[in-house]
């Protein structure tokens, strides 16, 4: 509980053994859209850019959130958390973030083991 | 793209090597609280109590959050993301949710290099 990045005023990620960091995206209003992961060349794309680029650990590349859906998300401010391994990006989307077509990836609630879809 | 879990209207965590998920915590009106990871018996107790309740990937144990210093996080709702690898928890805190004292473990925005407490 000593991590002098707990109150550090500089950026100095705490990347994983895979070099990712957590990335949290809500929109203005604080709904959580997606959860997702970035390298540090994912963060620099996105200050650079203005729009969340992510690590897709998947495909193994850099991914720029909406590069084919259009659905790019629209950086509005950056926080990162006390031990610096979680990202909180406040967006603007310009469309559904889910790509089943949800606004949110979290369209479900969980109710013991069943899910049910909300909104 | 064509996860079963996507539509799935059954829980079904997508647990990493580790047996983890990762869980997102805000408050009711959406301010990001904390980011951190369940195991099956973790997210078990958290339905279980209505308290969160995580794995500590530090100290390799349960670890209900305000354990020691009484700042538990009731749940008021839970959701999970497409393809069932995040949760996100709705929760009423008891007290701060981070270590320093504050409020939210994103505390400080991210300008450039440097860091920004807000509030």
């Amino acid at each position: 509980m000593t991590d002098p990045r707990d109150r550090s005023l500089t950026l100095d990620p705490a990347y994983d053994a895979a070099g990712l960091v957590t990335a949290v995206v809500t929109d203005r209003v604080g709904a959580l859209l997606m959860v997702a992961h970035m390298n540090a060349e994912a963060l620099a794309a996105t200050q650079a850019t203005g729009e969340a680029t992510f690590w897709s650990r998947s495909r193994q590349r850099l991914w720029k959130k909406g590069e084919t859906s259009g659905n790019v998300l629209r950086v509005v401010e950056m926080r990162i958390d006390c031990d610096q391994d979680a990202l909180w990006l406040i967006a603007d989307p310009a469309g559904p973030a889910c790509h089943t077509g949800a606004a949110s990836c979290f369209y479900r609630r969980i109710d013991g083991d069943r899910l049910i879809p909300v909104t």
